[in-house]
């Protein structure tokens, strides 16, 4: 083991190693909280753990966050980078096929993050080729290092998981981010609060889901007093698309803004986050208030991506 | 020399440093022979031969394969890249000339390969600069480290290239990765079969060229019988758009089709190739035929590329 | 102090660490030529002064010049790159506003460099984030790593500033490298000729900075003999767009074209600079007329940025 990880576990270190990292599911609470622990080690810390190591990046679809997240986690480590930032660029237009693609690909790098707007698509790109691929979100399905990098800031932020009432804002229904958040948390000792409008509410599968993992869960409409007494608020873009009629959307965008004189209402503790990009729903005058956690959660992105592509490529055993 | 390459002759590396690579046609049977050789050297080695030294990547047209391939090879040389992926995000639409971008370009990197849809274009680049140029494909005419992988390929899985017999299957008139294969092939001691539709045979100027070097050749359009005494047949990808008839495409398509049936009436030792991406070509059901070496091929285009960046960089003297 | 740069002022260097570069005018003469200085260091002298540093370059407007001169001048510092190459790549088209973006990406890098259509945007993300932030141009405002590389070029190939006799030639009014280069070239003892159609002379109000500052300088319609006696000769892009009247753009494109023929009429040691792309404005058979200097400009361009981002990032310190 390298030096910085050598009281890790060593068993656990190596069930990592070409490991595909496709969906949050198919990770234990145990082997959530070891990647979290790995992270940790990258903060303020430059290892460069995978020098001529390649990553590619296959995005076909666009994204700042993700496709750079990794990139800088990769170049940190001293790896480098290849890839196409939109399928425009790529042999789709040729019609090849995914499974082909990644069969080529694997080639010329050493692991592969993939965006794409079919769902499954990152577990068809895995079962293509014996390299490690990391699925960057497989359209509405998963998108896991966003799942561990939101995971890794709430421990950061309140120094635990189990025992904290978090409460998720806006979009329920159709959020990636919180359905892979929210069935993973089920791991852990919480205590959640759901606001949502009536039309965006969380599946019922998924409330289904928690009763029968017997997380305490509440639904709310209104903001307050719901969030009052939470831990974290773990807030959402509503997508004007998503309403068929346009004066709900306005009316809901208008009242799910949080903002300043909203957080008068609720404790000094509460901490939002938010997996960006946001356009209203988050006023700006937040920016500056202690607790607003969504820039560091972004910044995290690197820290967990750093830790996951040093695990599926050896960099620390 | 380096310590890995000692025993190469000096003479002929040294005739490689700063040479653009614009042709096939602009190199001897020794010359070819050479690169494959150098080639063999980076087989399952990592060699950072090229720290420090910068790749420009120059695609007027999109390119996963020749890009990225071309990229993973200057990485794993230690080097890195810069450049553009389609020509929207080039000067081009200011008007700027081929031979200006070049001259400009030439001051950030020290090797440039580009991609570009007009003949001839490669060498009016090779000529602004005097930076060595690689072809990475100029429209219908040549694509000469494609060719230095197919043949590179060849020799991989027959031992050889002297004495063996290949055939070429599909689109025969208008395929660049054929006709620049089935000329460089007249340096060897080869037997060619060309099977195709009539109206996608060889060009008559080439079967005039193969009859002046005594290239022993057959014409067929069936696969079988043709294929079946085959050592190597080399598929491609018949184009919808070079067919006014679409059913004349639909019949054509559906013919010129490889699959474990079909392959059931040659022998065992028969080596398929494909330039790729394929579309219906060849069944995915030959994926797993040892002897289908086409994602092979795709690899061994980063080997081949890595020998010849570091020749015409001098990181093998 | 690094050894190459020990006697230089580590006052001078230490005011650069961290700063901004956002428009030219930030910067007084001294500054100027400390960055003049500290870029001649790097001429034909390979120094990895910024191991493991990344720079971002994010450009919602596309350019092959700024963004992979940038990219050279980071790679050959020992650096690694990241970014986007227009826009349709970034979280722009989900509403994301500029600042939000900024604060995402600082976390990705140490140094970033933006290229934006809005005037004042380099403004807006260099206030959003502690990471230094350098202008690759904003619109009609600023692009003040063009201005440096612009003097550098003057002084290069003149051994000198002072003294010298600058004329500029074309689009005078909306030409943002114009602009930026005469304001600058106020630091200093120039003598400066304006020669432009009527319609595209230098704004009044620039003309009125001049006098207030006693630069002396004329105007001209003709190139000759107007540029006969100069020293330099900076030529721009006139754009068909500029001209309600084709007819008009027609006219003037024939008459501003620098060709041999014209050169006949000037002294042997006018040099010609051109900020490009060039179209028609400058002959092609000038090109190798040895003070053209616009190919020799061009490639300082990554000297200046490599002093640049060394500067801002401490590796000379």
């Amino acid at each position: 083991m390298h030096e910085h990880f050598r009281d890790l576990s060593a068993d656990m270190t190596h069930s990592f190693l070409g490991r595909n990292i496709v969906s949050a599911r198919d990770f234990t609470r145990e082997e959530i909280l070891f990647v979290l622990d790995v992270a940790e080690r990258f903060e303020n810390r430059h290892l460069a753990l995978l020098p001529g190591r390649i990553l590619a990046t296959l995005f076909y679809e666009p994204s700042t966050r993700t496709r750079l997240s990794f990139e800088a986690a990769m170049q940190r480590l001293g790896g480098s980078c290849l890839g196409f930032a939109d399928k425009g660029v790529s042999s789709v237009a040729k019609g090849e096929s995914l499974s082909d693609t990644i069969r080529v690909v694997e080639a010329y790098c050493d692991v592969v993050v993939i965006r794409h707007p079919l769902e499954g698509s990152a577990r068809v790109a895995a079962e293509a080729t014996p390299k490690p691929v990391i699925n960057g979100g497989d359209g509405a399905n998963q998108h896991p290092t966003q799942t561990m990098l939101d995971l890794y800031t709430i421990r950061k932020e309140k120094d635990r998981i189990d025992g904290l009432k978090v409460g998720f804002l806006g979009d329920l229904k159709y959020g990636r981010a919180v359905h892979s958040l929210v069935e993973t948390l089920c791991h852990f000792d919480v205590n959640l609060t759901l606001i949502s409008p009536e039309s965006l509410r969380l599946p019922e599968a998924m409330l289904e889901s928690l009763r029968q993992k017997d997380i305490p869960y509440r639904e709310a409409v209104e903001i307050l007093p719901a969030a009052a007494d939470l831990d974290v608020l773990y807030t959402t873009r509503i997508q004007k698309e998503r309403f068929p009629d346009l004066l709900d959307y306005e009316r809901v965008k208008n009242v799910y803004q949080l903002n300043r004189k909203l957080l008068e209402g609720v404790g000094p503790d509460l901490t939002i986050m938010h997996p960006l990009p946001r356009v209203t729903e988050i006023s700006t005058d937040l920016d500056d208030y202690p607790r607003a956690a969504y820039f560091r959660q972004a910044a995290n992105g690197v820290t967990v991506r750093q830790a996951i592509l040093a695990l599926v490529l050896g960099g620390i055993a």
